[in-house]
């Protein structure tokens, strides 16, 4: 079986595209036509209806669709049920489905929640392609999803440096090398992933980079030549297309960028606004506009990768 | 309404216990009668059902349930409504529950994760009276549930300073002042408490620190006098009663202990070791056994709250 990255990679190729939308469900931003099935008591339906009709619309711009977990989880069960019929939905569209969950534990309980999202042929749990995980613990946290992707096309993100401003304390605390504690840790996800490179050269072990601090992705790049940065914070968070891509490597590749907000809520503001009813159509102009913007900045940086 | 730290300490004076039990469902452990239900298809009410044999078991000698999420979370939506009936049937029996989530995220995502953990008197969610977060992105991380618990009687524990060993490297990397990142998390952890304080002095915002480390919880304490620790590692993890209770102050107060393992298993062997249809009653025994242990060594330590 293909490995997570290279799976990627392939996609990344076949629709020219390093774009990922989030999959963020939020009832306040939902158009009125969706917002009434929640409204009505039925909030799981609500939740599946728009992500299928985000997913639909922008399949064929996107790599892969990256669910917020919180999201679902605010409405119990109900929520992470439609949780597990939007990655089947998007899973059965061939899109990759990269859970943002940031779960971290240590020894049987991070197996736990290796095995609950992504062990593959079981009967329960998520099985998703890739998760985002929160290693604060250390390698107790890390080991049993580093088992887990060995030869199951799964891949996981660590959590290094976010895209939120300016609150981010912990993550950037000094440490005793003079460099920031998110340094020392992609300093270990470059450890953890020695050994999971895949056919294209890249590791199976990647990192979040938010698209906010460019001149840290420039640093992460140096830390970490052949993992891939998962790239939250474009679009409506502020970073443009140009910071986003920051941390690409010369080939082209090294970064999926994410956008949640400022494509699956555009008919409601900005360049595609329209009637709520449109609201997949104004999702699918602002991916496709998503797409190119990157890879214009991509060909303007000289890093091509079609 | 009381806020959480004081309906805690309430419930630890009432019932001359420190003890929470962690409920942690692992089909491996569950005794034959329960594993066939499982078996049959019905993992959810296995899940249930062990349950609430050990709750019903467990009650007079806890203060507090602490469901583990990765346990329900690897049998999917499945999984997660267990939770939520397990939660629903312990606050029913009077008891505190503490989900152990470990969750952690920023902004709006965060927000979504505090109203759907903790937020009361909602249609959907899982209502706990308190979750653990991880704060490794820092005070936006933080922020919804601070904003959460005020006025609504619930609490949080930050994961501070795990009982895994040997592998934490993260939380113990060094940091420029000289100290390790947990204890720089622990002077922001004091900082991000003020105000919280109710009734008996303590503030509603705790730490996590594993018993496994006394001499961390000796130093915890000088960080956070008056804080609440909720001290996983005890039991089956290693950690002895004496270690349990370093941390506690000396009115007998700071600390909640947890054993999970050591208690729902108790009939698999050891002291208590039975026939598994008797499950709940070597737990019960298990843990009576557990908060006099406990107990003895506060009064050994000359902390007593009694």
């Amino acid at each position: 079986m293909k490995s997570f990255t290279d799976r990627q990679i392939d996609e990344i190729k076949k629709k020219k595209s390093i774009l990922i939308v989030g999959l963020d469900p939020q009832l306040q931003y939902f158009p009125e036509s969706i917002r009434i099935i929640a409204d009505g008591g039925y909030v799981g339906a609500a939740l599946y209806l728009f992500n299928k009709g985000i997913i639909d619309a922008v399949e064929p711009f996107v790599v892969a669709v990256k669910p917020q977990m919180a999201f679902y989880e605010r409405f119990g069960s109900i929520g992470v049920k439609a949780f597990e019929d939007t990655v089947s939905y998007a899973k059965g569209k061939g899109l990759i489905v990269i859970e943002d969950a940031k779960r971290g534990d240590g020894g049987d309980t991070a197996e736990a929640y290796a095995i609950g999202h992504l062990y593959p042929d079981d009967a329960y749990g998520f099985d998703v392609d890739c998760i985002t995980i929160n290693v604060w613990i250390g390698d107790s946290c890390i080991a049993p999803f580093i088992d887990m992707i060995d030869g199951t096309g799964k891949g996981i993100f660590v959590v290094t440096k976010t895209s939120f401003k300016p609150n981010s304390r912990v993550e950037n605390i000094i440490t005793q090398k003079g460099i920031k504690i998110w340094e020392e840790l992609a300093e270990m996800v470059g450890e953890w992933g020695k050994g999971t490179e895949g056919e294209y050269g890249y590791k199976n072990i990647g990192v979040v980079m938010g698209a906010t601090y460019p001149e840290d992705a420039v640093r992460m790049r140096q830390i970490l030549p052949n993992s891939f940065f998962l790239v939250p914070g474009y679009g409506a968070q502020g970073g443009g297309a140009d910071n986003a891509v920051k941390g690409v490597n010369k080939d082209g590749l090294g970064c999926i960028v994410s956008s949640s907000r400022g494509i699956i809520y555009a008919y409601q503001k900005g360049r595609f606004q329209c009637d709520g009813r449109d609201f997949a159509k104004a999702a699918e102009e602002a991916a496709k506009f998503s797409r190119d913007e990157l890879n214009t900045a991509l060909e303007r940086a000289g890093k091509i990768f079609w």
